[in-house]
């Protein structure tokens, strides 16, 4: 085949495998599930985890750590009694109802907003490491520096279409405008949506700000450009930086993604069934208070579910357990008509080692047959959460490349049958190699993954018997090097660092 | 939960995933698929697809460079012409319908009998290899004393149900009599299902002439003790060897599973669907032939279907392509009620590196999906097919583990809703790790993967930073220590050593 695939082809594609600035991060497409999602159980057994949630809020009830959160819930006619708010079925999917089943998550770049919901899937970065980890150095603490190149690796990836949020932490900058310098640097590395930054009310708050002097005020008030997730403290709670944070989100037309974090055996039953119930009822607990404080906030109905190791009591990812509660998870999500959030290339393993690799793929296809609309820590995910490895995030992206492919589904096409060859051009032990139907479609066959050696043995030593970790180490390096910044009005720099001097010196 | 959980329990968990001969084996159970098969299409696509097949054996048919056969399929009503057999779809049908849907594949030690079919799946090791790798000496021709190691490590593992053939080549063995000491070792080594030596119709005799010397001519002619592989040289074509060995196993009552290889853009289309039609018809061919040989003969639909890597030629393990054909295929075989065969843990890789780890999952996993009744294949490939890896060969195993968990599906007991633990005994904020639910159930939740770490990065990095790479690397040399070989009557073993002598003199 080399000598039928024309140069230009070829430039054109080690082109776009490479990632250079100047071409790829335009070729950005957002996959679309063209596979159908994946049914574990049947209507009638949804329905009895349905019942078992609401009964869970009926009966055991939400904490709410926040008098405001309780004068509206009260005001929407739920019963609080010592900062618990007990929610009637009726009122639940009342409010549910009034989420918006898709909406426009929009990007500094209107050519890389996305879509949230229906058929849609948006791939996001690891999100809040503390730790890097690559070849070179080992493991070591994260800093700006570290936080500034996964920006601009995220910026590269043709795979990626969200920045994500503090894809890790700036530990060298001092914690009191830590969110500031995070922020800023997301709004000037890259152009693709970003999350903001999202621990409290004030922090939010303090994102919404500097997103309305890049996006400006007018626009921010239309669109969402910012998205926060949160985390319901599970079990069932909801403590007061989190609330703050959902009605500052709310107030200004941005998006909240609802996502209990659940360790079953610690944060919930040791059950799939029990995890499940749970999560469900604080997600649907989080999405109805956003609909309470403003009615079509766009709303995301979240999952994020692991299992403790019995034995040391550490987090498990990818675990078989994980994979049955989050088929769940989107079925639920699904019957509610919310888009949903699941995750992503999750490792326990502290490098990206054949554990990394088999534990990502674990936990990635799962989540892709539960059809999520935005999958975060979908490239670079180590050490259950608490690592970001440089390697790990070039072969993460390479996977969701093939993803892209994969989530075409099957092509229709008559002439995909291929009946001319197999009928009349191909005799029995003959070849498809040069058909007319393969020079026809060669050029579009087959997602080809660069980070992966696909050559014979002998070939493989006789290049210096590289493993994969070696090469994407290279990789990442050699895009370091080609990354070009995203245009940006200088006005608007001058005017994000005025804000970020004035708030620091406050 | 450390000190929770009794020290008995730990010890047998420590014994059971270690493996040891002693106690391990005997608690091997075939999983059952408890989770619904995934559906890629609907009934009316999958005719489509059923009917495209129909045209390609109708048309242009499948070419059967053999005597016997041809007088066979001529007696039973085909159409034969220079060599090729043009099938009616009537015909097909009808003689599709007369193989079993599910039958059992029998074992020299009867409690290692394994169902092939319905909502059994039988696992068993990589087949074929001329390679082996490990950590220590890298890449090598295999030898003999590797197969037997393999066939150990395979009588070891509780995730593999059956041993497979020819682990790898024994390469030190002259090949006039190198089946033959193979099957001698497969007999003697481990007392699960086996499959036989099955290159031609003369090696496969010999096989069966050793299976009834060690199982009994009696047993033979009542039970399936031999399970050979068809292999249809795509594109439409079966030549001497393998229907002078399809004959041989259809006369002696053994397993037939009709497998064509098709890497899409060489031996099949560079398209999907062209590729599921030839691959379909192929297989449909070669059992309808199974059925005309001996009604009833103990049939399997088998797929095995790569890519070839456009650029170089190469096979593409893993890749998305592969994915979507193969979830067609299992719908083809559930549409015709027949068993299917479907693999298994493929890599491109040269080394269980993250590449190996990643390709591994991407393969395994989406044949679950598909549902097939036997894997084999499911350990130890590398190198596409070239290649056996040690280390690969315990992870793999590792992955099988995991894999026995998730198909036992959502556990609907009632006491699984935890509701006691929900409702009365967590407080918002509290946990889990102590209820009367927890307490009740911690000790048969969460599969535990030994080999993965799980460890926090500090203690990770305190215990010497090991990848598992290395960890794996001790555990297949401790297994091989451990290993006991299963009793069997010196009688036979002395009858089977007279067979070969006596052939090799010949």
């Amino acid at each position: 085949m080399e000598k039928t695939m024309p140069k230009a082809r070829k430039r054109r594609r080690r082109r776009r495998d490479r990632g250079s600035a100047s071409d790829t991060v335009l070729k950005i497409t957002q996959p679309l599930f063209n596979v159908p999602p994946y049914d574990l159980v049947d209507a009638e057994k949804l329905q009895l985890i349905h019942h078992k949630s609401m009964q869970i809020l009926e009966e055991a009830g939400i904490a709410f750590y926040d008098d405001e959160a309780q004068a509206i819930l009260s005001r929407h006619g739920v019963k609080v009694v010592d900062d618990i708010a007990y929610f009637d079925r009726g009122l639940i999917m009342e409010y549910i109802a009034k989420a918006p089943s898709q909406f426009t998550w929009s990007a500094r770049n209107p050519e890389r907003d996305v879509i949230i919901g229906g058929k849609h899937v948006c791939f996001g970065p690891v999100a809040g490491p503390p730790y890097v980890v690559d070849r070179d150095h080992g493991r070591r603490q994260s800093t700006h520096q570290d936080l500034i190149n996964f920006l601009k690796l995220t910026q590269l990836s043709p795979y990626l279409h969200s920045a994500g949020s503090e894809t890790v932490v700036s530990s060298d900058i001092p914690i009191e405008y830590r969110h500031l310098e995070l922020m800023y640097a997301h709004l000037i590395y890259g152009d693709k949506p970003v999350m903001g930054v999202y621990h409290t009310g004030e922090i939010g708050q303090d994102s919404i700000e500097l997103a309305k002097i890049a996006f400006g005020v007018e626009a921010m008030a239309q669109k969402h450009y910012l998205h926060c997730i949160v985390n319901v403290s599970s079990p069932r709670r909801l403590d007061d930086r989190m609330l703050s944070l959902m009605i500052a989100y709310a107030r200004n037309n941005q998006i909240i993604n609802v996502t209990p974090f659940i360790l079953s055996g610690a944060m919930g039953p040791v059950s799939i069934l029990g995890t499940v119930a749970q999560l469900n009822a604080e997600t649907l607990a989080g999405i109805v208070f956003a609909q309470m404080i403003v009615p079509g906030t766009p709303s995301v109905y979240g999952s994020f579910q692991a299992v403790i190791d019995l034995q040391s009591g550490a987090p498990v990812f990818g675990a078989p357990e994980s994979q049955l509660a989050l088929y769940l998870s989107g079925q639920l999500a699904r019957h509610y008509g919310l888009p949903f959030r699941a995750a992503g290339a999750y490792a326990s393993s502290k490098i990206i080692d054949a554990q990394g690799g088999y534990e990502s793929v674990m936990s990635m296809l799962p989540s892709l047959f539960a059809q999520p609309n935005f999958i975060l820590h979908a490239a670079g995910w180590l050490e259950a959460g608490l690592s970001a490895g440089y390697e790990k995030f070039i072969l993460d992206c390479e996977l969701l490349g093939m993803y892209h492919t994969y989530l075409k589904g099957i092509n229709w096409d008559e002439d995909e049958w291929a009946m001319d060859a197999i009928l009349d051009e191909v005799p029995p032990g003959g070849h498809h190699l040069g058909t007319s139907h393969t020079q026809r479609h060669f050029r579009s066959a087959f997602y080809r993954a660069e980070m992966f050696d696909y050559d014979s043995g002998e070939g493989w030593l006789a290049k210096g018997a590289m493993d994969v970790y070696k090469r994407a180490n290279k990789t990442y390096k050699q895009r370091l090097q080609e990354y070009e910044q995203p245009p940006l009005d200088p006005a608007i720099e001058e005017a994000l660092r005025a804000y970020i001097e004035k708030t620091t010196a406050d």
